[in-house]
């Protein structure tokens, strides 16, 4: 059976999936994407990631492709036809396609892509498989509140953690505080067992899907979450750390810069918010959250 | 005869042009970009353009897509089989197709995409249509020095600037001068008649290759250039500003932020350099010019 993708109303081979070289999405970075998981055929999150998704298309003045009902149609249209029963639905909303020039078109429609990867969610696997982080500069632009495709920052930042062979890399802004992963937010455990990760006021920081969901879990469990900055420093002298993400989920982390976290394995308050979030995405209807605020 | 763009070895239809929407340039912005003006059949600056190219790639880590020789021999090719006498070529390099991953792929080579446009070169008709020019805040990332398709933040700033009926917009730094244009570099004829643009130092901006041809041809006719940062405020009591581009070359500024420079129309040393810069670009072999230093 060919993996199937859906670009612009059509289901369509997966190596056939394809947009023009004049799609803004190519050309300008003009887009917009989400990732969410399947986890036991369940989207995890699905409502968080589409109210974001309609948020940062707001913040670019860019249409909804079609109707929030249609979107989930599609993903589970794709996933029928993809027989998918773990992995993630990525998806892609850019400005469409115009003859390049930087200013927005008038006239065209949104581009819309979906396509799937296949994964699996072994939490216990997951526990063990605890990971290094490295700290990097954080170069990204102001506006880290829009979950844009100009990432090529987060790719530089990836591959310097690659090149070191760390799995993320934790990004420090100008004022010395780390900001977040360059595909997660970053969480810490701090010398007085505080539960801690960095506010997302002022667009500084990407308000992450899976961080809102352990926010909720967090107030349901009455586990006190604190939100401040926090240097590396701080971070290197931590009981536990992790990141948190749509298809990473939370992911362990046992050293920082070359510092042991902890005894150098998957913390206690790790594993059990690893375990909240996984029942939450997996079985449980969703606990009440916050819905996302677009302004 | 139909429009033909050049893509990954093939010379095919311009509406079939089209790359893989895992193509790391439609994902990531993990790819550079070059435009390189036509003019009466002359492909302007060519050098310049490809020395940046060069150095862009390199600063990625991503391999030349072919050695220079053929890329010059597909761009005379692309401009022979559209029989483009005047106009531009848009060439992209992006690191390539793969399965999803923020990090460097393994084993993949570069995209190459080429694609041509029309346009008309009339001096005088440029140096009438005077352009407006609104200033905004610069939210790029750090590495401006990169010519990256990461270019939402020039194409949002582009569009402030046609929100207040404007042509461009100069971008101001966290320190309150102005880096430069959202696709241009900005200059000014200063209140002691001096000719000032930004210097090119930390990465702050991209050396632009028209502004590099200025550079030379000025040092061929003994005209001073300062090489410092200006203030909107400076700015505004300017006696002549302008923007230097690939395709839009020297542009004359009447207005900044509704401040009317000089008497509102193309100053002299502006059409002096207009002027010197045609000619360099259309029909004299180029003056004796720095080559790009990779490092």
């Amino acid at each position: 059976m060919p993996r199937i993708a859906y670009v612009n109303g059509r289901y369509v081979p997966h190596a056939q999936a394809s947009v023009h070289v004049e799609d803004r999405g190519f050309q300008f970075a003009d887009s917009i994407y989400e990732v969410i998981a399947l986890m036991n055929g369940r989207l995890a999150d699905e409502e968080g990631h589409l109210d974001r998704l309609e948020r940062s298309l707001s913040e670019l003045r860019i249409a909804l492709p079609m109707p929030r009902k249609s979107i989930r149609i599609v993903m589970r249209e794709l996933v029928r036809r993809n027989r998918l029963k773990n992995g993630s639905i990525y998806m892609q909303v850019t400005r469409g396609q115009a003859q390049r020039d930087f200013k927005f078109p008038k006239g065209i429609s949104p581009s819309f892509v979906m396509i799937v990867y296949n994964a699996t969610y072994d939490t216990e696997a997951r526990k063990k498989a605890v990971k290094k982080v490295v700290t990097v500069p954080d170069l990204r632009w102001k506006r880290r509140d829009i979950k844009s495709t100009a990432l090529l920052p987060q790719v530089l930042a990836k591959q310097a953690a690659a090149d070191k062979g760390a799995y993320e890399a934790w990004m420090i802004d100008d004022d010395g505080y780390i900001s977040e992963g360059s595909s997660s937010n970053a969480w810490i455990v701090d010398g007085k067992g505080n539960l801690v990760t960095r506010p997302t006021a002022n667009n500084r920081i990407l308000k992450g899907v899976t961080r809102n969901a352990l926010q909720a879990l967090c107030k349901r469990e009455k586990i006190k979450i604190i939100e401040r900055a926090f240097t590396a420093k701080e971070a290197y002298k931590a009981k536990e750390a992790f990141t948190s993400s749509a298809t990473a989920l939370i992911a362990p982390v046992g050293e920082i810069d070359g510092h042991k976290i902890g005894n150098g394995k998957c913390g206690k308050i790790t594993a059990k918010l690893f375990d909240l979030y996984m029942d939450y995405a997996r079985d449980n209807p969703p606990p009440q959250q916050e819905r996302w605020n677009p302004k």
